[in-house]
């Protein structure tokens, strides 16, 4: 099997395009997945693009990371705030990680400029919608070959 | 199909009226729904009565909304505290939402004070046991008459 | 004299329905009032609505329930979030409490959030406009029950 | 069937040993449930291990506790700091709780200092790893010796 | 009736210039009166000047502005910190309102840096003494004006 | 006139002895003013002793202290711990100030730790039931006499 | 032996009268002492007077009050503030306390206004210098008489 | 020269009237200027009018103030919430000194409710747009007269 | 002039490549800057590339944005957590700003987990390096793009 | 010399099953060090088993350790909140540290929360009475043995 | 006896040099005091070097303090955190205090940045080892220089 | 060019001794300059003191420490509680630094008790006046040797 980034996607996020598009815009999270497998296309990995409702199915689901996984982009949405669960599946799976959120996460509630996630992860980009995920790819695309590079030489 | 309220539980309540007695009473959860689907009748609507124990399936029951349901009523227990994913999915959906605790929370343990849910619920009742839900149904038929109305008003 | 329940009310809600009707609605304060007295009939109780902009007032008037007084609904408007006398007042007559508020207050400013009758009331309703009255009203009738038949049982 | 104790782990403890040995230790979850079953059969119990990656499954395992259960010894992990659900599963059950934590929890991040479940425990044992279960399951065993005491005596 | 500007001063505001003039001076209230009614009469408007100690008059007060008064000066004194109930009634009559006090309160004890009033004001002027209910009347003939002329305005 | 001590009583004192015994004994507040009167006659100070359920009555009352008072003994109830117009007025008259509480409030509730009237007391005592009242009688005594020392000192 | 009150004086009061007489006065320990040995003789009771700059020791000292101790009068000074060891013993050992401060401890720094020692006090006299003493002997002198009637009597 | 009042004026400032007219109006910084320039006519006073977008060099400005500079109208804008070292500078020179806000601060963010310029001023006055700096001068002419006469009195 | 990116850097971003290499790595700010210009090339943009170290230039040259200007990309460094006079001028000019940091601030120290600009901008990069002003340029095209088409559609 | 654990109580340790059996039960303190010394002789281990009331006593015994104590056992009891002095000195001696408390303090006040010892200690055992300290050697006897194969390791 | 510096260590601090050199050094206390009495020497002043692990005998050594003594450096290491009673000491025997840390413990955990000291000191001298203890001996002599002078000087 | 020693000083301390004596003394900046350069020779070091009242021109003097430059002693004022840029830079620059304060900030406001430079100087030295400074030298010289040492050394 093919170098893989696996995209998590949390609770409501299978909502998007479908309710409130004034706050989230009108993309859907097919349109989202389908503009990641183009670019994974151009920069040479196999997206592996998933959405839960269950934090736990998301912990699961980062746990079974398989050998070809290279790296996770994560939108736990609400789970954000509120999950020490996921981040330590994070931690434990030692991959790196990529925190994406479509609104600017930080212009919201108060609640929302805390992010469980974020002290594990390598980069967080938040608010330019699905745009934010192929950005997201990019910038994984550059963290795992310099990752790769750092692994194969000998001398560090 | 007829129009319908939907009313959720959240974890735990499956076991009133069987456990502790002393805080919650000798009513069941079934007692209630029965209650519910008494006065439901006499309101017109149809109750749909349901119980989970895991967050991501009570998002999943409000995402699922029919289009025959017009209001929900949720007592979200220890989730009511802890969840930003149902709040969430309720502000997705957007119908009117009304808030119902068996007991008085605000006289219990400061954590369980605050609620997610209440900043985009329409009410809020807590303390009245059993009751609680059958007049949060009471209230619940005037919101769906008075959304009925200004929907139906053609000068709004 | 029968059987009564006091309703009091609070500062500024003398305005009601001639004020913000888009936060409060255009329902008056008397309608609430005729609404609370029919409701009484039906239940077997003698209504006792006042209106009072002083908290020394409202704790003077909860100090005097004579005996026909069963229990007391309150809507104690902005001293909710203020005063310490009215629940010390309520706290020393034992009487059985309902907490209404107009609005959903969870919703609105942070300072709203707090309530100091809440640990003194017996259950609370808010954000169901003049209805919640009412339904105070049916919750209070069923208190009142429980606790007679509390008290004339021999074996408690 | 026999008299048991219920050992509960919450998410990413699965993983124990194969991930973050530095951390963690190199004992798997399956080497620390071997010696809780060696150490039952000396104590006289049966040993219900059992792991979830999901809050609500964790709930549901406690509800379910059928009438041999004479206990549960609970690693919450990360639901641990986030839960208030399977505290009131604790509490509606009513038997004694132990609960562990393999790492020095109050050494790590300060949001891991705070449980939920400390408050529903009779004991708490952190940082002694695997080792840790099998003393939880020395003090359970004096706890339900006292337990059964007490109910037998007929003058308390 | 002519246009007339309400000036409200709070407990203890009664004692101006005989107690304390260390901290506010020599001038009493009377003498602030006499001062707002002879800039009042340059800027043509009558000038209501009252004082209460107690918090539900001031209440009732604001309440009862006739259709003459176009604007609410208020030194809320001590009430300032402690009442919610005068900004709500503030809030419900919809005037121009400017905060007053006597004393730089932000230079004084922490306690009387939050004030409950500000946000419900147009301004705010504090430490400039009895001039500063002048210099408030002066602001307020501008803010009436101002508001004149939007009302008046048949394009807004 | 003969030299004279103010005792003010704040909100719900006046139903001491009437109402929750087992928190406030059976004394009532007349028994208290009885005590202090036989002391007041032995200490040579005529007592004259006062309760309102209004913070704005007792703001007047102390600001209405005639030449004949030599200070002040307070018990603000409820209002100690929301009033900054009662200590404010306190602050104006300038007399010493002895501050009571029936019940050690300080083992109470958090909001009852807090006191704005300490900080303009000389002295403080709580918990001891309607013997404080006396207790701070006597220690008035002292203070009036020190202060008057001082007065007719012609050296300070 | 006879029946005796412990009276504790913690850190610096031995310094008492001699350093910092503007803020403490010129009355010494052994002033107070005397003065509480007089009141003792009329009340009917031995005055053992001790004081410690050392924690632990006033921990020892209350540790072993005999049998002929009947209330415990302290002054814990900074300990007050510091010290869980304190109360600790004295809820150990289950004796009436009266906490006494010579100053006004809640006109002072922030972090004088919270004691350790108050929650497990029957009563607190603070800012009223030496006679403070004195006066705590008074109460306890009544405290220990009721709590001698409570005992001896056969129906509590 | 003759004696100069110096306002100055923070960043951004300079954009007034030209930028977010809906929440600071059209009045330009020029036509402010012009206006404090005529009433310092008036009232006797030069006016020395400048804006600045670098905190340090407002403390520059304060520091140069020549012997002819009475006192100082200050809007410190932005640097109201983040600057020690304008009021450290004002601290210093040692002049009266009025701030001035053109919106109402206080109904804003929060982190605008906070001046570390309000304790080393006089008097403020916010929300009453341009006009607020001619009240200020208004003021400043008082207090400089009031400044002079004390300076020149004899006797104190 | 052709449509221009203005990309702005703070305090100490002239060091970049040149110290802390272990933190920021080896790239420097003349790097990212042509790694912009490269990129702008592609999307159609002239970049406007500067760094400043101090807070008042970095607030004039966001004041100075000609009419050519479509966005502002903005890595604020040490000020994105203490300056308001920035975000103050970013809203006046009210252009899209995408803020952008080379580590990811929310790993490192409390003081860096919050930013004042962040309530002002459409999105947030953190934690990619130079890459990630790459990224925002690409996110700011879209931006644009989008603000063009609704400003020219006569419809909104 | 043979390998020693030294097992060190904090103040009113001494009281045990003497004061408040209800809380502590009736085990006293020698019974729990008899236990210990049991159970250390089956380990191999003697025991050093100390109490004292005094925070610097303990700080001594602690830096006293000779080259034969292999871990510290510690019930610092109140200290554990308050002192900083003694985790500083099993910091500076570098032993393993195991904290015991009888009882659970994480469900009692709120300042028993909080541990200064926690952060040196390898582990926590809480609640479980004068069994955690014969679980607390059965731990310490599998660190020591860790330790000793580590140091003893020539490869680390 | 000659003008003496009293110069008091706390506890752990006779570990030094010999525990945690990485930390704190290879330097003794032994080496400090010589040093200090070197400098003590060329100053002309006696040194009265002391260390304890005690909290009330630093109080004590500190109120004993002879007429000769001329002023008090103190490192309370842990006690600097945790002890009211230390500087109540200082403030009581009113001597120039100067307060010396060997690390720069507002560089370590933030319980070590607040100090109870710091008020009562004329200076902290942290961060410079034993060094810090000669600057402090330094800069003592400067104060009690000034001292001097101002004592003897008639005018003042 | 010979080593030097960078000497920085922050807003307003160029007013020193001509302003505020009362509190910072008569000594000017000139002064203490002159007696840095006299210790700087004595030491063999060039000093290089300098003072800017702009947060920027301190950040780009630290980023311009030449070759020759050995260490920093700043003192900047109020930027020390207001700056992160200029922690930022010397973190940058990595050169041995102490703070030094004037006055004893720990004793005055509590916003001046917190220091962003502090966790970047090897030590703080804080209200010992100008002689702080040549204190400050002295320690530094010693930094400078043991760096040096350390550098030279070729096992480390």
């Amino acid at each position: 099997m093919s170098a893989t980034i696996l995209i998590l996607n949390g609770p409501n996020l299978n909502l998007l395009g479908r309710r409130e598009p004034a706050l989230y815009g009108r993309e859907t999270l097919e349109d989202i997945a389908a503009a990641c497998r183009a670019r994974g296309e151009t920069l040479g990995f196999a997206i592996d693009f998933r959405q839960s409702n269950l934090e736990g199915e998301l912990v699961e689901w980062i746990q079974a990371t398989h050998t070809d996984v290279r790296g996770i982009i994560l939108n736990a949405a609400a789970y954000t705030h509120t999950s020490v669960a996921i981040p330590d599946a994070l931690r434990a799976v030692g991959l790196p990680v990529i925190e994406v959120h479509l609104s600017n996460v930080f212009a919201r509630e108060p609640f929302r400029h805390h992010s469980y996630v974020s002290p594990v992860a390598a980069g967080v980009i938040a608010g330019l919608g699905g745009q934010g995920y192929v950005l997201a790819l990019d910038a994984m695309a550059r963290l795992v070959e310099t990752e790769a590079a750092r692994t194969s030489d000998p001398q560090t």
